[in-house]
């Protein structure tokens, strides 16, 4: 018997990403968003809303990035989730993160985190289901993360979790199964 | 030093959630999702295709559910993402779950997840960047993942993590930290 909560953010586990782009005149700015997900092969879907600086650039260069934080930079992960760069000048320095403008579009990719997506700004839908959506043009990544066939090693990301129930950061734990595998039992 | 990638879908962590829908005759079936994220603060969106049975019975009963998935029940959670509605008449059965009918909307509430998300159909984002969107009607879940104030404790939840880079199911590991708390030390 379940008990009745109504209206709630109850998708878990959330990602913590950190989505960045320059202002017009090449001043990188980050923001930590938890509402976003990849919406097709070569697409990713940000929900985050037009007052945040962020959109704005977004709106200038039409392109952005998105990094998985991590465990070791969490402070500075959550940093630039309470700040504005609306009315924070020096949020990007207070953040203490680094950058270096992507190869393939133009965005800052952030040095501190091991993975980052690299966008052109594909659609920013309006109104009631606003989102920013972008084309993935490249994910490129430190090879510390990466395993012996040159992809992205999970285990080695130490990507923080994000819950929106109690506002939690946790990490990921053990691996327990593998899609498209542990569900073959009941094929038979 | 970043190494190129491609074209990945690279975000961490994602969820395992099982959308779940009835078909014309009242007939439940349930398919697994990574791909979806809460968009605003009453909605969801899926990032699922047309061809899906789960689509088609969304679009005639307007109506759906998201249940979050747990490691118990990652067997059934997996074969519901391999074998498809379509084409497998005995899906549901096979699958061993088990299902009421929302007191909210025309969806199957699934009994063995602790977490559901009870939707009306918002809207259906036609073309490239195709979305299922879901207004949040109700959440209900389980006396037993909630903490002493009724809020749900994800520590409780044994939830699936799911990775697009290798596909692996993870458990949540400890809590690090709290948001707009963490990042704190950088306000001042």
């Amino acid at each position: 018997m379940k008990k009745d909560l109504g209206v709630k953010q109850a998708v878990f586990p959330m990602p913590v990403l950190m989505v960045a782009a320059y202002d017009e005149n090449g001043k990188p700015n980050v923001m930590n968003a938890a509402w976003g997900m990849i919406s097709g092969m070569e697409k990713v879907s940000l929900f985050i809303s037009e007052p945040h600086k962020t959109t704005k650039n977004i709106r200038k260069t039409k392109a952005f990035t998105v990094s998985i934080a991590d465990v070791a930079h969490m402070e500075a992960a959550d940093y630039v989730g309470i700040a504005s760069g609306n009315d924070t000048e020096d949020k990007w320095e207070r953040s203490g993160l680094h950058e270096t403008k992507s190869a393939h579009v133009n965005a800052p990719v952030l040095e501190e985190f091991p993975v980052c997506i690299e966008c052109e700004l594909d659609e920013i839908i309006e109104g009631d289901n606003h989102a920013v959506i972008g084309k993935i043009v490249n994910v490129c990544a430190e090879e510390s993360v990466l395993d012996e066939n040159g992809n992205v090693d999970p285990s080695k990301l130490n990507a923080l979790v994000f819950d929106n129930f109690q506002s939690g950061y946790y990490v990921v734990g053990e691996k327990v199964g593998t899609a498209w595998d542990a569900g073959i039992p009941l094929m038979k």
